[in-house]
């Protein structure tokens, strides 16, 4: 069961021709100067081939953040009673399983999920996706978009997934899916899965999902919302976006220590088999039969990770409690940088629904006649910037992206967090902006590894931190 | 296809008449004065209901173990420069891909793994040997025993399984293997996986694994080595061992980061399917196809556990470099708590193969006429101690331990580990001492969670770390 992809124009936005990059930006609101929750790695200082020392410009929070101090403070604070949760009787033992507890509540806040709904700790967005994956009703059709990162795509049976091809607006995106859902419901009662992203991986655009939600409802489906991309930036709230199951993972939310989380309903997941099979898993084990367990522990089976949970927590607390300033920080950012890039000639920025579309602080782009992989190493090399290039586990849509004539294989991409400053956007755009006119300002090389500086003067065997 | 279970004696020591648990221990040997490694929770004091606040002896380290000061050195260094590992062409991400791949070779080191082993990280040991069990070839056999705690016992299909049962002895346990390989032998010739623990989880007796992986490799079966319970205390080698495969956990070895391992022969797993579907195990995605990654990525899907990996490393590091006096340490201490258990009358402590058999500081025991849960609220509320009660997630190794007449249903569980002292030891065992012969001193009550002190005047709510 699929729809065939058919030719969709996507956008590809090419800088004017003056070079009005260099002009005034808007000024900074208020709130970028308010106090932001500070990260661990703030004030890192990275070589370059200039051979200077600059703070280090992080661009890759859109793969993995650093760590907030609150949330370095909470795992120290956890650390100093960390004891096994579950049925240990010590006094370590309750203090930890009583936070554990208490860090699931706190994410169930976090997404405003509804009383009923189990929040289950894993280990990030595409384990959370693969566990409910697998506790999907057998005959469950999936509908996804091709558009999603590989964590929302491809999880699914293959054999009942309708993929949907990458839209080329939102109106477009809402008809590919009623149409697919109503084709699917002349044919067939089973239960129906629509899986939407709230911000795409790659272009960071907003998907507005009570739409999307709204078309699933009619043809009584549930909806998984993706929410990798979407959390750190903006407010979640199930309950307004009529979502039945929302996935996320604390490395993109400034908790890299290993948990993610799957929060929705109960009874698909009460029904399926348990994703790992062992103990905490079981309620009682026999020669003969097995009694699993149900609610979270089903599916959590092993020691959880209380640690990376309870960093998890925190970090959604201090997310929570921050998310005005943080929304106003990164939107200025990312104006700044997306304005910035689009000015630059030879330069062009890519969107799925259009440069004007709402999105949070990730901005993909391509430079004419450099190599992705070259731009990200020279950024790097050169101005201690650290971006992303390739497809960004997201090969169909950056495909589809780039799949205009003299367009690249494969793109940059730059995304802020709360480790960006404007210093460091600006010294991107200025970095980009020359590399556009005059190419790396060093020699490189293609190696096994990528593209390498020849005859590199820095140290970069950093000893192994034990 | 399974053996019916023969009845087998297994071994209760009741103690002896006198109260000789007062009789001199013997001497601690020179190394347990040593320096040892230092946990980060090794001054932690805990409220008792005598209205003190005492030194916490914790044992329950069988089950999960605060993280050593060297570990959290390592995971506070590793955030200072946490990124996104795989393709980030940042300076944080060069350095962070690095560490996580030189975590990799720690652990390989750790167990001694050959050249052409896979290191998969994976979030405990029952994920690990889940990961095995969904890799094994179509029509591979399992042989496990009914000792294994829940981990190693449930994870394959009960359609290819062979379940032993719990041994008498270990040329029991022999020849119950071998009896079974022979038969599956004649019947089939298709790949056949031995499951065998390197400690018991409940028992903390070693199985002398090289002498079943002799038996395993006469019927050309594979061997897998839980070692969750034995790698935080006894040197592995699986070349010396002669295992293909080995997993154990980073929260029983000091590094409650939420990552274990799965080290192991390559070819299963790289033609196995992917363990889980997503970004990170693609190589290419087209509209019609997935290529899988090969090697450690291939089953490590969506943005790994890097922290939890470096963490896992350090620990490694650490008790490698410590293994002589860690085991002076424990052997020491074990012993002790051993000799003065056994000695308490109306105690009784637990094995399968005989007390005199060589163990990890393990020691299961039942107190006549006191419900084992209550056995360790009263250890934790009266002195401070932390312990295990109930079936260990290995309900039927419990249940055959605890068959004769007038056993209990459940037992309690102390384990030693660098966080325990003789002073600990010394406090369990009075302790117990008292409770076998006057019951708890204070009054307790059965409640929806558990035995709770009448009029607790503790303050237990400590308030969460974020």
């Amino acid at each position: 069961m699929s729809i065939a992809t058919i030719s969709r124009t996507h956008h590809r936005a090419p800088a004017p021709a003056p070079r009005d990059h260099l002009r005034p930006v808007p000024a900074l609101p208020h709130a970028v100067l308010a106090p932001l929750p500070r990260t661990v790695a703030a004030d890192l200082g990275v070589p370059t081939l200039h051979r200077t020392v600059v703070d280090y410009a992080n661009f890759d929070h859109a793969a993995s953040t650093p760590a907030l101090e609150s949330v370095q403070a909470a795992v120290d604070a956890a650390l100093r009673t960390y004891s096994s949760v579950h049925r240990g009787n010590g006094y370590a033992s309750k203090v930890t399983s009583a936070w554990y507890e208490q860090a699931r509540e706190q994410v169930a806040s976090f997404v405003g999920a509804r009383e009923e709904d189990l929040v289950v700790f894993t280990r990030n967005t595409t384990d959370s996706l693969n566990l409910l994956a697998r506790a999907l009703p057998r005959r469950t059709t999936t509908f996804v978009f091709e558009s999603e990162h590989h964590a929302a795509l491809l999880p699914w049976d293959e054999r009942r997934t309708v993929r949907l091809p990458v839209p080329g607006s939102v109106e477009d995106a809402l008809v590919l899916l009623e149409e697919a859902l109503a084709e699917h419901a002349r044919t067939s009662d089973g239960p129906r899965l629509v899986v939407v992203t709230g911000a795409s991986n790659v272009t960071g655009e907003l998907w507005p999902v009570e739409r999307f939600t709204e078309v699933a409802r009619r043809y009584a489906a549930r909806v998984a919302l993706d929410a990798a991309q979407l959390a750190p930036h903006r407010r979640i709230d199930v309950g307004a976006l009529d979502v039945d199951y929302v996935a996320f993972s604390g490395h993109k939310l400034y908790a890299p220590f290993g948990a993610g989380v799957l929060v929705g309903r109960a009874d698909w997941l009460d029904a399926a088999a348990p994703y790992l099979r062992g103990g905490g898993a079981t309620a009682r084990v026999s020669e003969r039969e097995v009694q699993w367990s149900q609610g979270s522990a089903r599916h959590e089976a092993g020691s959880p990770n209380v640690i990376g949970a309870i960093a998890l927590a925190a970090a959604c607390a201090t997310v929570e409690a921050h998310r005005d300033a943080i929304e106003a920080h990164e939107s200025a950012l990312a104006q700044r940088l997306q304005a910035g890039l689009a000015a630059i000639e030879g330069v062009s920025t890519w969107s799925v629904f259009g440069e004007g579309h709402d999105r949070v602080g990730v901005v993909t782009f391509t430079v004419d006649g450099v190599d992705s992989s070259l731009v990200s190493a020279s950024l790097s090399a050169e101005h201690g910037v650290g971006v992303r290039d390739g497809k960004f586990c997201a090969h169909l849509l950056v495909d589809a992206l780039l799949d205009g004539p003299g367009a690249p294989a494969t793109a940059v991409r730059a995304s802020v967090g709360l480790a960006s400053t404007v210093e460091h956007v600006d010294r991107l755009v200025s970095a980009v902006s020359r590399l556009a006119e005059h190419g790396p300002a060093f020699d490189y090389e293609l190696t096994d590894a990528g593209w390498e500086p020849v005859d590199d003067p820095r140290d970069l065997s950093l000893p192994r931190p034990w």
